[in-house]
């Protein structure tokens, strides 16, 4: 049985309340970094705005952003921090087109039943039955694989362990990845483990704690820094294994988002969390499905900016997500946000990414 | 590289402070089910009794548990429940030989650089890395399928999954398995899950919950108890899969432990619950290896029960204790008694079966 | 603000679907302990049949449990293994009158506001404001001290620390519990704080592990079961504090149930876990309040036999649950029996139980 | 009975190793932001540097900083990124003299009883008993109120909550804290509550979920990036309690970390992570006492920042750090650092504000 996408179903405009419904409120921006009053805030579903008549589908969306018409006449999406004087904000805060905006949220309502299975789960935990879970993302990943943008979220947990950390490397090598958004440690740990064999100082095989280990990742940092990039000191030390070194090598997309528990950091890494922001963004735009590993903070940060459709070869489809920890905590605080399409799977990453990578060729 | 059992190392009695040291003071039970004043509580450990000038080992010990001489010269050892009038239990509590009772903790300290490993590492989280783990379990599990007896204690996530169903069963058919341990709930749904393909009266696949799914273990229930014996409900049925089902073609002991959770309950359950520990204690007195899945009330009192070490062919040899489940907490209190063979796994059990049983022929 | 219970208002039976309902199909038991197919099993809610063209309410129900037509008309509630042969049990698995069976579960839909907000809470975690739940079971316990009866569900964490240990003493003095629930351990714990000052062998107000202290549960154990009942255990040693003393000054039921985990056990734990259910359904037949602390194992077997509401004084009225635990898992597994009466709190019960008895008096 | 400070007793140089110990070895930093080879990483202890044949104590010093002599002959500690061309940094990494470095670890090794118990305590969990760290902590803040510098780490659920958002407020009020090291969050829902009565678009006492609640934080943060700032938000609006108004009032530091997950931000929110870690130092190195409530990103960060002493009126004294979560994961990761001198409660910081708060007028 062959992975189809859901079809997405446009709403028919052709008729009440569409036709009816007055243009949207636009306001002017007076201060950058302000939105006016009452502005409008995206949710995860396609949204349209009318237009001088016409009902225009805003692009490439983000929850609690901002739809601003441009002067090519698009609705964009900016977050607050992004507003300049003068951009034109959508305001009003319904849903039913009667301020000219309208919120599509059944668009992929499939008559496939076992999509419509995936609506009425309802709470997941260590005793959910992820078989099926587990079938439908290898589906996922290798129509993704050719024909989708498949954005890795990785806490550092995913290097820590000798078999996991091949496993997530042959998954950049055989070309399921297309970006990796992390921070400083993960990166830090996986070239602790390509250069020195350990994490955090502890051999991620035999779990041995290394004499004085707790020096190693501060080393590794202060090579990078010395080589002043993680090419360069990729190539100094003549490193050909690692998550970093699959993702330089296959030049793929690797975000590394700094935070205030930072050693360092390694060159690259985003002093800024905004412009980090703005970074990780540039990918999930492109996402179409995003799996999220052992990282409560880079989880909900990715999670939150990526909407529950993209657009792709001008159609709308959806965007999968996958979020997968122990911590039955901090799944529920993703699902909070109320996406039917985000999969969580109680589990440790490490036998994740091992079981992952034997399922695809 | 082949699997080796430790070597045991017995003490040489032949020196002091053992040939000075007194003979164990025995104290008489003067009431059915009642120990003298300052008993002696057993370790998990190897320990010696001086008995008329020989240092005699207790047979299989359990942790609390009373060292009672019997006639026939052995020390047995019993719970308080289990004391009679009359015998003759050894007081003091001293390790150090001195009041002629010897513990001896050091018997595997091995020369083998793996083993030494095995003691030094310290906590155990999700970030662990469990390669090595994995790996040793597969020696440990290829060495005990024909030279062991390896006891599996099983919460009921075990059967929810239908893929880890699957798994398990295949592990008792290729002969993994030669004793379970667990409680109705396991049962139960595993049957449900053979009739009605649910758990809980959710697919086991699917994740769909079935209409009146509430009742399908309770139907399940009933109908067992209608047939008198899980053996007469399979034939009546003609189930030919599933866990218990497997369990009772190849004649393992299957001990179900009643609780005052249980709905029924199925026949075969220990309605008496110290009853039910004597028939744990049957199989935990056999064992050479303990695993022990999603269930924190048969681990702890399954590991309570199995000490570090065994007698097999005249000879001691470790006892390897595997425990896995998500919840630390859980595992820590497992790991709290002591015993450096205990190895615990942060991980949800449906991927431990999976990758288990693909790793096993 | 005076706290007031919500009114049940009871269905109009003078109408369809009830006057042109069929009665309930009756079908004789043919076998103890099994019953009949497609027999009838209990919600948490009010439940009516027809019998003799007569909707009669169905008296202390429980979950799951099979009613019964008892010879002197009423509806009896009882768990399989207590069907006897000859039994006239309900069939039918419809709610809405159509086969003489009606489920009433908005019989306490309030007008009032504060009850409403109740209903309509989602998810609850570490995150949620409790302020006005831990308000509103002062309120509770204050009008059940006199007007109903409170059950507590005790794990052995309430006695563990000093001054907790002392706060649920205060309120059993102070006449705020009516029952307890428990199991062998919590009762050694505070027996064992009571005589040697410690719990597992740690001082529980210091902290410090005592020499030997692993043998201070055993001792208490062992003497308990040479003085033949907790009693005369008291007696013997003068105790003159702590819970199980509180308890049995003040003849509260203190019913311990055993379980595998347990060591001893002391006298009075029941080891039959069925007559164990037994005896905790007598006193969750008489709960106006459960009052569930840190154990899994009680409070979802406290929580399965306890329905949503409780007939006293010839009316019915709503049970209040409360559910205290730091872990989420646990407090889900509760929640997901659908009542909406099951406050969960996410905290430490040793805070919880300083809090309450600190507003209290 | 009175609150002591444990005494430090400082080494004694006047002998071996210290009097035939070479000087320590510097090197000058060639490239900013990069250490030289085998620099010396600081430990949590009091270092001591031979310099000029006298031992220099570190001053202020940060766990894996990197060890500075400055031109005035102090040793100031740097993080990597701080070091700047010519800077001249210790190398070697022995901590017993022999390299001219030492790390004095048992300065603070009491006589005092009470202070040995700290020690040797081992893994603490949901059953450990608290009431004595209760009791330290609020001896502990009594003293600090005038004798020291209270530094709080807040998550946002410690405003989530009415009764622990007023208890906290309550706090600074009386003068039990010094400075705040916050994230965006913390500062937003508390505003939030302010302004709307709500966290997170819920009420913070009935729980009940407002209509469009979901903009409630973000209309927050564009009131304040309109009004400019917080001082100026909270004029403009009146407001006369809470956290943020309680911080600002009496003049209390507030740092206000940025992250990848935050809206907005609200102004004074560092967005260069590294900046805001500099923030974070100034307070920590005055710090006597850290108390970290539900926030594992902060507790973290600060914690790594914080050594286990300080010097307060030319004298070293211990900084007594408290950690309070429910997840004992996130404990643990705090606890793994070593020092003895963190109590890691396990509880709701909801109940450990309200309780905290009650016992300090």
């Amino acid at each position: 049985m062959s992975f189809r996408l859901p079809q997405f179903n446009p709403p028919n405009f052709d008729g009440e309340p569409f036709t009816g419904a007055p243009n949207a409120t636009l306001v002017e921006v007076l201060q950058d970094g302000v939105a006016p009053d009452h502005f409008h805030g995206m949710s995860i579903y396609p949204e349209y705005f009318k237009v001088n008549g016409q009902w225009v589908l805003a692009s490439q969306s983000r929850m609690d952003g901002v739809p601003v018409l441009m002067e090519d006449g698009t609705i964009q999406i900016l977050e607050f921090r992004n507003l300049k004087k003068g951009h034109k904000v959508v305001v009003g805060r319904t849903e039913d087109a009667s301020e000219g905006i309208y919120v599509y949220a059944e668009g992929f309502a499939s008559k496939d039943s076992n999509e419509d299975i995936f609506a009425f789960r309802s709470g997941r935990s260590r005793e959910t039955a992820y078989s099926k879970d587990y079938n439908h993302l290898y589906d996922v990943l290798r129509h993704e694989k050719d024909q989708g943008y498949v954005v890795w979220v990785l806490g550092p947990a995913t290097v820590f362990d000798y078999d996991s950390r091949i496993a997530l490397a042959a998954l950049i090598e055989k070309g399921y990845v297309h970006a990796i958004l992390a921070g400083n440690a993960m990166a830090t740990h996986d070239l602790e483990a390509g250069i020195l064999g350990t994490a955090l100082g502890q051999n991620t095989y035999t779990q041995e704690s290394q004499p004085n280990g707790h020096y190693n990742h501060l080393d590794v940092i202060n090579m990078a820094r010395k080589a002043g990039s993680l090419e360069k000191l990729i190539k100094t030390l003549n490193l050909t294994e690692g998550v970093v070194y699959a993702a330089l090598k296959k030049n793929i997309p690797l975000v590394l988002a700094g935070s205030i528990r930072d050693d360092g950091p390694l060159p690259t890494v985003w002093a800024n969390v905004y412009e980090a922001q703005d970074e990780m963004r540039k990918q999930t735009k492109k996402a179409t499905t995003l799996i999220c590993l052992a990282t409560q903070l880079h989880t909900i940060a990715s999670g939150n900016m990526t909407p529950a459709y993209t657009e792709r070869n001008g159609q709308l489809r959806p965007i999968y997500i996958y979020a997968v920890d122990v911590a039955e905590f901090a799944l529920n605080k993703l699902r909070d946000r109320g996406s039917l399409e985000v999969t969580t799977i109680v589990a440790n990453v490490q036998d994740f990414l091992v079981n992952v990578n034997n399922n695809l060729i």
